[in-house]
């Protein structure tokens, strides 16, 4: 059964502004390193860095259909998800959707396939994370559904879930935890931040994370040099 | 048998220097979504966009001795086609392979395996769609032969076919289509500039393609809400 | 058994220093085709040109504390070469190793799996060859060895060999061959030069190289047309 | 937070037993082409045919600790399912835990990473699934959960789930749908069964399936010989 | 435009014959080493050795719907050759379709993309060289063509070539060199069958084929022992 | 410079007589987890289990000219490891090396590309480990070096070392840890005979290795159900 649902629970604005603030490496640690999808996706240009509820697309191989009945389904602020029930590396997405979505206030895509018109998006600025950038068209024949539960790169997607994504690849936060993981991420980087001191004092990781007497309980020999084979 | 043939035709040049206004993704939907070469081509520096008639090498793997006879075929304004006649990810073209095409005035290069010298082809503004950059060098040992048809990323090149390559990917023309093609490409483009105004003011690709009757006719459903498991 | 090795002998700095003119392409060439690692190992950004002696680490699949422990063998002008003993892409290393590392004067990373904070790497200006970016975390909980002999990316890595690494890859030049290794890069260089000069003027390889006998006695033929089917 | 649910609502076994009568290609279009788990999962041997509910492990790369959790939780009848949270070829099972597994009563085993041991599996007549063989051992460092949700070879499993495995690889069937897939399946077959019948005296899919008007009017042509070029 | 053409030049039966009785790697040998198709077509089950006239289909990725059109198009012997037109690794084939062209006298199947019912197919003796075994459905929407030249896992082949296919994998031969192919194929095996018997005495192939001599020129060293480094 | 090493040490051949008792996956373990080749390496067909000293082949891709001067190197027992010196997937083995290699008593190869003729190679019972079955031909006109260290499949190779394959794959010990790692192994297989009937009498591993006291000390919690979300 193919269905759209129209209603979905957003994460709160404030929470996803906040996330926005930290790096995919930082909310992934957060969550107890969960939620980060597979390294397959990379963005089509380096530096940006976007945070916004998923609106979820699940759709045929090499078929982008669905992908024009989800832009009615945006919200300023939203970020697409789009995963094919089976591999594909056909360039669903190009310049004249982003336009579409663009002109909503969409922040951008996250395509578990290709994209294309990859000049034309770089200029507009809008960015994607694909595993793929391919021209190969795709056809409008087959339905599929909006904002269901989909597995994208590895990694499940709900809809209203809180998608982060930069340089690092893109990472998922359940919509429900994303106050939770916001204020560890906080926690997490202003500890960092003292630790990031120290180290460009020169101290080691192995004073500061106090490793030294593990290694040595777990048998870890220092030796000046390489015995003669 | 190993052949050089000489004296190929080439796609007339005005109707090269129009492709070359268009992009892969144009192209390639121009003609009915045939002629891309695989994805794994990818362009060693954005930005590049180029079209001219294929030289073509077919070539043993990791041996680079038919490139240094190709050159002298080439003509200004071509592209060179390489394709190993089985898998390689060997370095066959590197810059001084590069300096002697551009002496002659050829546009760049395609090669169904690694390229080296990376930095300084891009340097010198000379662009190469590759899969993949690699320093492996290459013999100098066993013959191949120049513009015989090749299958180059899964794709079939002829000599004298119109190459278009762009950050996309790249699309092979046949030569005795590439009036036409050019002819449909220019009409896309002019369909999709009004269709680009008009989803830029927020109009939905649902409404400008008619689409909402033919989904609800193949049974697409909208809920508000998904129902409780 | 694991072991830190922490006095090894590193090659010359003059020597290392002499290699760091020279590209990967060259310096794989001059030493005969060998130590180029995988193709699979890419910089995380474009430009990034170094060399140095290996400080080795061999550790389990996804498990970092060994980096930890290698930080504190590395001397200025280093380079960290990082091998998983089986296939891993989770990302070992981001922008606080690099924090250290570059406290100590270390030059980059080489490592057979993947980075991540690749926007703050690229912002330090921390150059790193991985084969992946993926935020994936990773544990300390199991041993490696530091300065062992590794296969990093399908290619040996001896601690103290020096390390080439730019835009075209990475390749290992063997401790006690580098200074001949620097002394072939340096002729090859001279050599080139010449033969640039020749290609830019127009003369063709073909000639320059003396090939054209050679390929009529292996049988190459030149026709003017195809033949028709 | 890692947690191990001892006490999982597991699918009807008289539902379990209907559905190991069919293919899992049956299954999948029964249940909407939905389902299936990826094609790097493939049987170690075979001809083994299963069905059971599933026992779901998420556990880190290359480490199998949890695993050894799992077995306690495993009744007769059951299939454990065993999902890495990163990628990961290690060899996380083999003759020792199949033995145990065996013990209990367990059918076979699904695990998107590798098994190893394979000969003495096969001997045993213990099925497994797998994306690789490899001898590569595990450690037992660090903990995961068992019988929470998982991704596993890009499809989502659920404790309780009905797993369907067979030559063709394997496919998920909801607790709560498996009796409506149970009889959506039986009337698959036995519409096959007549359609087969058909088949074997000759008859033309074309015919029987309707298709000629529908390809007529989408355009197919059909010529007696390609124009001369 | 979709067509298909309904009336192709197949190769002498005698000549099809013949070349069934010769392995894939003595056809490709013989013919210069051209036509063979990528290795990562593979035999669904080991000892399958076939040889036949191929009836090709270009079809949309993970669209079925052409292989009913071709099955009409078949004769006793034929083989059908099945390629997308994009990478897709669905189960476009299974039992049904197999019991149809069985009906027919088909030899196998040639896809690049996957089959399904691998247990059925078989069971019935139904040889299918496939890039995957995957369940996963296809639709019946969009048309492709039929006896149209195709690219198949990297290599073309051309409606009425003649495709042989065992354990190593699947060779075309141009249906105007098959005659040409089958004698060079002959002659080859005579060839070998005397160096069998040689080698099977202990000869060597240095000496049987002569090659000290040329190794010695191109400057082979052989020494007693490794240098102590 | 390209040399063959006539004289090599091997292990001792009671060593390897002991080791050819054990499987990979044992060995593996009882040298400490190390010298496993890649799992891409599989066996031609399943059941071989070889153990031998290793002459290795170094040699350039898709040219097999090496593996004929190699035969010459090999003695009764020994096992031919060959390696590319970069990837190739090209067919570099096949029935006549197999036929020459047997009549000097070789066990078997292992060959990090791909091999031919594997439906006669499985009738001569001559097993194989490579990573591909591929008819495609090699040349014979570049010079490699026999007995040297080699990386194949991501593993060091020494010459004279023990190598063990099964199906779970390969396993390389070094020749002076030979004896050393089958007493090991005998000490390892002696060890799980024990664990193995307790765990078919129905034993827990859990208590076997009591590990229940970690795992809560790690903070594993068992919990009867999932929490409404």
């Amino acid at each position: 059964m193919n269905v759209v649902y129209t209603n979905i629970l957003r994460a709160e604005p404030e929470v996803v502004k906040g996330l926005a603030r930290h790096g995919v490496a930082t909310v992934h640690e957060a969550q107890g390193r969960t939620g980060l999808l597979g390294p397959a996706l990379r963005p089509i240009y380096p530096g940006a860095h976007i945070a916004g509820p998923a609106v979820t697309v699940s759709l045929p191989p090499a078929d982008n259909w669905m992908i024009h009945v989800a832009v009615e389904q945006c919200q300023a602020g939203d970020i697409l998800v789009v995963a094919p029930t089976s591999f594909s590396d056909a360039g669903y997405f190009g310049e004249l959707l982003a336009t579409s979505l663009g002109a909503r206030g969409v922040r951008g895509l996250i395509i578990d396939a290709a994209i294309r018109d990859m000049h034309e998006l770089t200029r507009m600025g809008f960015p994607a994370w694909s595993k793929a950038v391919h021209a190969q068209g795709t056809v409008k024949e087959t339905l599929g559904s909006v904002n269901v539960p989909v597995v994208c790169a590895g990694g499940l997607v709900n809809p209203g879930d809180v998608v982060v994504a930069d340089d690092d690849g893109v990472c998922i936060v359940p919509r429900l935890e994303a106050a939770a993981v916001l204020k560890a991420s906080e926690a997490r980087e202003a500890k960092e931040a003292a630790t990031r001191r120290r180290l460009q004092n020169g101290e080691l990781g192995l004073d500061i994370y106090d490793m030294r007497d593990k290694l040595a309980k777990r048998g870890l020999i220092y030796r000046a040099q390489a015995l003669p084979e």
